[in-house]
């Protein structure tokens, strides 16, 4: 923030406003304080009897890299809107959701994930805008040393995990960039 | 938004951006694009023996009523580090978290609610500066036409019920606007 977006001035300071403890964009000209807070990514993980739905990335970052269908939740919207709105705006498929799966906080880049599992009504599914494949991948399949996102490689290895018990539960978690390497390498070995 | 917080210009609109499907903020100057996304509350249901621990606000909005403790999420934190941030500085209380237990989206004001269950670790708790009491209330003895906000009388409820069969499970659903004032009777109906 450069400017005051409610007077205009380039009086705008990162610095703590009074009666708080952490540091803002306060605009030392009409006072006002612009406060960001953490955004919320909402997706689904799509499966199909043995198989889950990938998109391939159009649009950076990674792009070319495989990921679930997911983007930042919207105002106006409940999670499960935005998960079923992400879902067919990325990979033009249905989904009908069993329930709230993974909820995983990254804090260094200040987002909050909220995954929804959900089967496939139907297998008419394809590429939106973003998305330059859509497939389905068994376990063995899943590209896993392609994969853009950490946080979806937890997700994948949640539901195949619970899979193998039958026992579906919530998973949550943090994530934090110091561990991203060893999740990708896991994810290597994998392969 | 009504300067463009990137360039200063006022010729922010309020329009559909080139290759998207919704309004946003758009500067007409520059070409920014600002986006505003729903903003996350964290906070816990702190528990003790058959009581919960409630805050009165000393704070609009809803000052002079009860509710758990609860506020934005910051940047850089998790979700539980939030919940117990906000529980250190409205209750002055400290808790160890047992779990995720209530995830509710409130679209129409863009907020989504994480809310942890959590034991008292201690009672060496009291008013921090947006509350006025903070005490420990049994079922019985919940101001239940006192509560400040919808979504934590649907917290306590979903708390007192799974008290009952000793099976806490995450809780999760939509509020909204036109449920408000039948989620207000019931808990009216309750004292």
């Amino acid at each position: 923030m450069i400017y005051c977006s409610h007077c205009g001035s380039d009086a705008v300071e990162w610095k703590v406003p009074a009666d708080d403890n952490r540091p803002r964009h306060c605009c030392n000209s009409c006072g006002m304080v612009h406060y960001i807070n953490p955004r919320v990514i909402v997706g689904t993980l799509p499966y199909l009897d043995d198989k889950v739905l990938l998109c391939k990335r159009a649009i950076e970052p990674r792009k070319g890299y495989w990921t679930l269908p997911a983007g930042f939740m919207e105002n106006g919207e409940s999670s499960e809107e935005g998960a079923l709105r992400e879902t067919r705006e990325e990979a033009h498929a249905n989904v009908a959701i069993d329930d709230l799966y993974c909820v995983h906080d990254i804090p260094e880049i200040n987002q909050v994930y909220l995954m929804y599992l959900g089967r496939l009504t139907d297998t008419d599914f394809g590429p939106g805008p973003e998305s330059t494949e859509v497939e389905l991948f068994s376990e063995e399949e899943i590209p896993w040393a392609e994969m853009a996102f950490p946080v979806m490689v937890e997700n994948l290895r949640a539901y195949f995990e619970d899979r193998k018990s039958g026992n579906y539960r919530l998973h949550r978690g943090v994530i934090y960039k110091k561990d991203w390497e060893k999740l990708r390498a896991r994810s290597r070995d994998k392969e």
